[in-house]
Parts: C-alpha cells; sequence; structure tokens
C-alpha cells in the first residue's frame, strides 16, 4: 500500500465521531485507530505520528519509534507522564475554532455572573419579578491566569465586553492595553482581581494550584462584594474540597467550573449543588474532529517539507 | 431663593433611591419630586424642564409651560400618549453607562442560547454529566432590529464575540462591516435570522410588531435549528401569547424577555414556565439615576448658552 506508514489515533473523545471522521481524514497515509478492536495486536513498530488524547499507558511502548505526537487538545498533560515519552516533538492543538469557543463559555460565566443569572434564574422558576441593579462590568476586574492563545483572545473579548482586564503569566508576558503580573507579583495580582478566569495548563507547579490559601488572596468588598472563580484549565490544577468550603464559608461568592480532578464529576460531589456555581461537563471548548486531523496534516506537511513544526511544546515547562 | 425655577421630577422608579439621590442633585436650580407627598398641591405653572418616566397622567395639565421635556430612559413611550404633551423639545437619556448594560445583556442571552445554558442549568440541577457540543457563534446569525445607539453597540460587540450580526431598521442605516435591510426587506431579514434581537422603540408601528406571522418567517434548520427571539426593547411590541405558543408548537426554539406588556409580569404568567426561556425583570439596563440627573443638567446647560440640545426625539415617528 502507501509507503508512509498511517498515522496512529488514540483519542478518547466519542468514539463514533471519531471512527467516523477518521473514514475520510488522512487520504495520503490512513490511520490506524487504537480504539478499533482490529489494531489490538497490531504492530506499531514502523509508525512515525501519533495523534493522542488520554492514551493507553502502553502506547509509547507500542510505538517507540514516533518522530512527532500531536495533542487532541490545547494541553498535552494526557500523556506528559506515560512511560516511554520518546524525546521528539509534540504539538499541541491551537485552533480559531477551540480558542473562539473558549472565549465564548469565559465571556459567558463572566456575564453570568456579573448580571447575577443565578439569582435570576432561582426567581424566575419561582415566578419572583425580582429587579436587580448589578454594576457593570467596568467595575469588575477580571484577572486572567495563564496568557497563551486562550488567555490573550478571552482578555481582548472581556475587555471589548467592558471589564476591566489584568493578567498573569508565569514569564510575565506582555499585552496590549492589559496589566500583567510575573511570577513574583502573584500576590498583587490576585488581591485585585475579582473574577479570577484560571487558563493554566497542569504541570507540577500548578497542581493543587487553585486552594484555599489562594482564594483568600483575592480581593473582597470589590462590587459585587466576594470574588469568583471560574477555571477552564485543567481539574487538577483545583481543589475541589476547597472549592466547596470557600464559597460555603463566603471567601467565594460563586464559581464556574468546566474542569474536575475526576470526570465525569460524581453525581454525589457537593459542587453540583452550590449556590451561584455553574458546572458544565468539561465542554467549553470541544476539540473539533474534523479541524483537529486538518491542523495535523498540515503540520506533518510542513514537517516533511523541511518547514519547522509549530505550537512546539517546551517540555522543561511542561506545555 | 434661586431665580431658577426647579426641575420637575416624576420616575416611577425605586423611590428611595430617586429621593436620596435628588438630594445633592441640581444643585444650582433644585427639584421639585412628584413622588414627595408635600408635591401634591403644588403650583407647577412655572415650571420649564420636567424629567420623566412613566409620570402622572395629569402631569402636563399641571406644568402647561414647559420649554424642554427629559426622558428617564433610552424611550419616550411612556408619556408620549398623555393628554397636554406640549409642543417642546423631548430629549432622550443617551448614556454610556446605559447603552453597556444593555449590550452585556444582549451578549450574555445570545450566549446563553448559543451554549445551550439551559440545558445545562437543567443537566446541573439533576447532576447529570451532559456534554454539549453546540454550534460556534460564527453559524449563528443574530439579526437586530433597531439600530440606534444601543442596536449598533450590540452589533459591534456580538461581531466580536463571533457572531454572524445583520440588522434591520426602519431607515436603512448602514453600519460598517454589517449587512443592513431597511423598511422593505423586513421578510428577507427575517429569513436569515437566528436569533432576532429586538432593540425597537414603541410607537404605533412597533405595538403588536413580534407576534406570531413574524415568527415564522424567522429561518428554521439553521445551526441550531429553531430560531429563537430576544426582546429588550417594549413589552408592548410583543404578542405574548404569540410568544408562549411559538415556544411550544415549536416555531420558536427558546426565547429572553427583559420587557413584558404588563409589568410586573403576573406570576401566573406561562412565560414563567416555558422551555429555554429567561426571563429578566425589566432590569437589563437600568437608568442609573446619578448619571440621568447629570445628563440632565448637561443638556440644560448646553440650552441656555444657546447650544442645541441633543438626543432629541423625531415627534413624527415617535422615537
Amino acid at each position: 500500500m502507501s509507503a508512509r506508514p498511517p498515522i496512529l489515533v488514540d483519542l478518547k473523545f466519542d468514539p463514533e465521531t471519531v471512527a467516523r471522521i477518521l473514514k475520510t481524514a488522512f487520504p495520503d497515509r490512513g490511520s490506524i485507530n487504537i480504539a478499533d478492536p482490529a489494531s489490538k495486536n497490531r504492530d506499531l513498530t514502523g509508525i512515525d505520528y501519533a495523534l493522542l488524547w488520554k492514551p493507553d499507558a502502553d502506547l509509547f511502548t507500542r510505538a517507540p519509534n514516533l518522530k512527532a505526537i500531536f495533542s487532541g487538545g490545547a494541553g498535552v498533560d494526557s500523556f506528559m507522564n506515560l512511560p516511554g515519552l520518546p524525546d521528539v516533538p509534540i504539538v499541541r492543538f491551537v485552533d480559531r475554532s477551540l480558542t473562539t469557543r473558549m472565549s465564548e463559555w469565559v465571556v459567558l460565566q463572566c456575564l453570568m455572573h456579573l448580571r447575577q443569572q443565578y439569582q435570576h434564574d432561582k426567581d424566575q422558576r419561582a415566578r419572583i419579578w425580582g429587579k436587580l441593579v448589578p454594576p457593570e462590568a467596568a467595575e469588575i476586574t477580571v484577572g486572567i491566569m495563564g496568557l497563551g492563545v486562550l488567555g490573550q483572545d478571552a482578555a481582548r473579548k472581556l475587555k471589548i465586553m467592558g471589564f476591566n482586564v489584568i493578567g498573569w503569566s508565569r514569564s510575565g508576558k506582555e499585552i496590549d492595553g492589559v496589566e500583567t503580573f510575573g511570577a513574583g507579583e502573584l500576590d498583587e495580582f490576585l488581591s485585585r482581581t475579582d473574577f479570577l478566569v484560571g487558563l493554566l495548563p497542569l504541570t507540577p507547579e500548578t497542581t493543587g494550584f487553585y486552594n484555599a490559601k489562594l482564594f483568600t488572596k483575592l480581593r473582597q468588598g470589590g462590587a459585587l462584594g466576594k470574588p469568583v472563580f471560574i477555571n477552564a484549565g485543567r481539574g487538577k490544577s483545583q481543589v475541589q474540597a476547597d472549592i466547596v468550603a470557600a464559597v460555603q464559608n463566603g471567601v467565594l461568592g460563586g464559581a464556574s467550573l468546566d474542569v474536575f480532578a475526576v470526570e465525569p464529576l460524581p453525581s454525589d460531589d457537593p459542587l453540583w449543588g452550590l449556590e451561584n456555581v455553574f458546572i458544565t461537563p468539561h465542554d467549553a471548548a470541544v476539540s473539533d474532529e474534523t479541524a483537529l486531523f486538518r491542523h495535523v496534516e498540515h503540520q506533518i506537511a510542513r514537517y516533511e517539507s523541511g518547514e519547522p513544526l509549530q505550537f512546539i511544546v517546551d517540555r522543561q515547562a511542561g506545555y
């Protein structure tokens, strides 16, 4: 058949969708879908490229000669610690659609908290005409943690909606029109933040990062009284018991969470029922398979024609 | 006493707030608050300026010598039909804060419908992990009716959030980057609209305008399947029984309503309990009294120094 070995695909997304879209993807080299029972005992030693999201633990042992690895999402934490991870370029998925969807979610959550949608919804169910006069966006400072492609797009859109926006990143990035803070300025950043938007990658440094101690450093007494925590990064960056306690004891006025340490979030988890907490099932920015496969094809074409790969992960930083 | 007659104030807003803020407003001429019992039998024939929102029906009879009238809101329909309305300039309230708040509400409602917040909220209350993959904003066409200050600001912000935006106005205004339609192109405009955003003033022409017949002209089979009606203009522009029927029989996929023919919306109204309908109690863009009084002071200062008043209502058009 083709001289080019097929692309190895191990995406723990919706299996039917992946299988369906794979049928017509990668026409010039084909693919091996790990989810396909026929792939079970297949020899993978000749495979050059793998596209992965939460892959099997033995993936790199079975495919030890990869030349490049592509992540199925914006993050790469789902396979960075697997045994046998080869020392080859790892490419994140960066896509206009993924970025747009994430900003839709972030702006929606900020507006729901600003405009007290939780109370409006409660009033509606009780058929109560409960006029509310919330502050306007300019009175709220949104502090974004993580200023990559997603964080920068969200910052721009929140500013246009009228919010006061500040940003924090480890490396202290500069962004036009947004006051930014670096590694050593975390406490100052937090003390000025009313809505904390988490878009950090999961690394050893960010594991358990959003915890009780951090929540107490957010601004109290802002225009809505209490700060709000909004996380669309990674679930393992947050200490969920601390979120529950902080909402219950009033350190936080509310939260929006799309990601959780264990997914799906178990049905007996107290987060589901908290006042002014919005839960979404890790669908803030779902990778669109068609766009993902197109991106991988494009990057492989670049690589094979001698151009550099884009969106390469810094293995030292872990993202 | 001052040589300048006080400003007559009849604002059916929150009475305590109006009374409190009036204490320090208009320092150079003072005010007469109609809500104050002491004003009951006061002679108002020497009054030059009135600031009104849903004023008493005999207001113009009691104050027949007004030189200019100021509305407490963006619309003027609350007093255009009162007996004795004098033939003097009528000034709408246009304010950055009012505009910003209205756009917050419009963008919030569009994002809630796009991201299926109603279903997410239902799932959350049932503790169901129900991943949804909605279309992205670019797949939805928002059609804005009414392209004044509010409509133009909402259009700009919706576009930045990624929505495809088109606009309709009686006079067929041109807006940079937004395809617009005029009086004779209503059906074409509606046939391309997924989310209809109503920001029309209330006039005889717009009374009962959003009705069953109009809803059937909206695009069926768009990216969310069914169209959505979003009204932040005036309640009397909509036929509420038709909204209820259209949601129940599937002509509309949902709605967001901030305004109603009768306010407060009676607790037995079927609108409260409809699937995918968001109700807010006419608080999309609440006039900020401090900003309103400043605006009136500023306009009077212009008028008395010989400069033209701004934001004057076209009495022929009624807005």
